[in-house]
């Protein structure tokens, strides 16, 4: 073969060389040009087409990089054997239709909100700027699996005195969310079984059951997670969250800290994961100190974010590892990149050792405390019949009815008055062997002092 | 008891409430104050240590909120039973020493660089400023967990244009770095074995063991994966660059993709991994297209990120999943909250979009290329008998010596003279049944024109 029509157009965004090169690829790939089928030379398909050799070059070592054509030295291109893209099955695609079931709800006691107008904008923008600008710190350099050291230390040090958890800088492992972390930790505890309380926290839930986990939830008292089942069902890990449990409020006070201790104490293998997930707001008295801090047979690990006391957007979120998974963790967590960025751990650490975040903890446990003092006050103040757990912490409330209404019916109630509010029965597992006393929750954190006395206004109505 | 000495202190920065709860806190801890023992009234606490009666009960309820005491009605507070914190075995810290082994090069051919340089400062700080202002955008809420819809819009129609993938942006995830979506998709597809060329990249060799994968290393030549050697390891995936192979630069031609396609297509869950790590980087002619745009069967997980392209620090990558794998993602992979942060997918969204990205990538192209060009120029000059393999593409090169020096030795005479290069064994795995035949690689992408000169005048002396 000495010509290939191929139709040129000068006036088109795309190359000539890339217009030769599709077509001849289309040819091949369409079984019009075969295998074994000897293609122009460059020069005389140049002459034919009236443009310049080193067009026609540059498409044929294009086509010969991508292997639809060989050269054979002193012969010219062939065209290469290609097994046929037709005889593949094919892929369906699944038309999907995008969730768009946002409800419409005047009033939302959304769990996981927060106070969005807390977000320190000013200082973290300029924290963000100094962090780009920063080339000493070489930021564009990917860094340490486990987050840079100094972030680590800032870490360790607030840890220490904010919360009183006992852990040296390099047992702290950074990471973009709490699930990342989990995700993590199953690579450095490998496969076994977990158990949680029940109801617990169902996003960790979820977690747990698709990392493979055999998850097993353990009833709670008003301590906590009772550690007598616990012995029964035979877990390696046990999923607390001692200083305010989700979503029951229960703080586990020092003895079942003790004998959750001891538990740990009595297996070669066993953990206590300690997701200390809100425990900077506390608006009585000081926070209730880290599990962690009591243990001296470094069997906790403690998990912490700045999701809820930040923004959840942040992505920053780290663990404390014992001593004795540090090897595990390097033979086997350390091959995997750090999930967050230095810029963003640089702001981090700045905003940890400058006083910033003290400040911001200060200003947001005055706004959540004046928002958990407008809820209860309404509460109270509209006559609704209910008994309040889990008060004076957190960002939200749990109540329980006392005129006997029925959880889903309350939450319909609810709904029907433009108020979302959620039922505790959608957080406890169905495969517990413990019964729940079903109650409602009412997250706060969202919302504003006048929205809140407004809702309640409205729940009063429909639940009295 | 009646009396409880407690030394306060005014002048101390902790406020009294805080010091008598910390002395009885540690009375009780040390089993001076004993379980059942009744404590003094606050009332006649009060009074005795000269304070305000809402200190001590400020004191007492941060203990009853902790468990060291409870309240018994009309009698008072009483000392709780705990368990000893010292009957628990201790943790012991192994004190480690921080990595400091950073070894004194003049020249580094590092393999991980990237041109500093040429990061889009500017840009990406206005960028970041107004996605920080954005509020509309509702920048602190978490949002989707395979990432913003808008942004998954707008990688899906870059990779459409600009390397010929085939997806809609519900296909797409974005996580922080390939290491994580290696891991979200251990999660999504199980257990299994994983065939990886050799040599391979390390870091996914590594990642892959340690997600407890059967990792089989299959022999390359000079079209890429041996689909023969393949079908014999009994793999379930197969991981591959067939654009340009990291370390050896091998492009893999349509025939081997299509064998390659077939093999999957043999399986009913065999599925391969499109690593396509810094195919933006090609300086003749177009990009090599991704495999997945010739997979009609939907077997082709694509992977993609910006941390060549861009920076590793910006920890932003993303993977296509063929429409067969959305289920299992929905199932098991959707509960896994997104690693990177809604500001940042807001930056590159725009990046992409206003074409950013493009103008950055063709002035990296051109970098890159001068670059590559005075490596290629030195050596030849400089009269270093070798072969060349990998050119035109990426950011680094292979070499094979041509006069017989052993790699090791190459690697130990470079070091001599103050520079690094890397050897290829590094990159081979032990338990491969193919041999490899030696060679260097040499990363360009950090060093600049000058020192890439200097360097390979001094490997001249060295190597000759």
């Amino acid at each position: 073969m000495n010509e290939l029509t191929i139709p040129l157009y000068a006036h088109k965004k795309m190359p000539l060389y890339e217009q030769i090169y599709r077509y001849i690829c289309r040819e091949i790939k369409e079984g019009h040009m075969r295998a074994g089928e000897k293609l122009p030379s460059s020069r005389a398909l140049a002459i034919y087409l009236q443009v310049s050799r080193s067009t026609v070059d540059l498409a044929y070592s294009q086509l010969l990089s991508e292997g639809y054509i060989q050269s054979v030295p002193c012969k010219g291109y062939f065209v290469c054997e290609i097994e046929s893209l037709y005889d593949l099955p094919m892929d369906k695609a699944r038309p999907r239709i995008q969730k768009q079931e946002k409800e419409n709800y005047r009033y939302d006691f959304a769990l996981s909100g927060i106070a969005e107008e807390g977000f320190p904008f000013n200082t973290w923008h300029r924290l963000m700027k100094e962090a780009l600008l920063d080339t000493e710190q070489r930021m564009f350099r990917q860094g340490e699996p486990a987050g840079e050291w100094g972030f680590r230390e800032a870490l360790a040090d607030y840890l220490r005195h904010a919360r009183g958890v006992d852990c040296s800088p390099e047992q702290i492992i950074v990471g973009a969310g709490n699930d990342y972390l989990l995700m993590l930790l199953s690579v450095i505890l490998g496969p076994g079984a977990v158990a949680m309380e029940n109801p617990t926290y169902p996003s960790a839930w979820r977690c747990f059951k698709s990392l493979g986990y055999d998850v097993r939830t353990v009833g709670m008292d008003r301590a906590g997670m009772s550690v007598e089942e616990l012995e029964n069902v035979r877990a390696d890990v046990a999923y607390v969250m001692p200083s305010h449990q989700f979503p029951t409020g229960v703080i586990m006070p020092v003895s079942r800290r003790m004998q959750l201790l001891g538990w740990a104490a009595r297996g070669e293998d066993r953990y206590i994961i300690e997701d200390d997930y809100d425990s900077e707001f506390r608006y009585k008295g000081k926070p209730i100190p880290a599990l962690q801090g009591s243990d001296g047979g470094g069997r906790v690990i403690y998990l912490g974010t700045f999701s809820k006391s930040i923004a959840p957007s942040i992505r920053i979120s780290y663990m404390a590892l014992p001593h004795r998974l540090l090897d595990a963790y390097a033979k086997r967590g350390a091959c995997f990149a750090t999930t967050v960025s230095r810029v963003d751990q640089r702001v981090m650490e700045r905003f940890l050792r400058e006083g910033y975040f003290e400040r911001h903890l200060n200003r947001m446990r005055g706004i959540y405390k004046s928002k958990h003092d407008v809820l209860v006050n309404s509460l109270r103040q509209n006559h609704i019949p209910c008994r309040i757990f889990g008060e004076h912490a957190g960002v939200h409330l749990m109540l329980r009815l006392e005129k006997g209404m029925e959880e889903k019916e309350a939450v319909r109630r609810a709904a029907e008055a433009g108020i979302k509010v959620y039922g505790l029965s959608e957080f406890i597992r169905p495969d517990s062997r413990t019964e729940c006393e079903p109650a409602l929750l009412l997250g706060y954190a969202g919302m504003d002092c006048g929205e809140i006395e407004r809702a309640v206004e409205l729940l009063a109505r429909v639940w009295t």
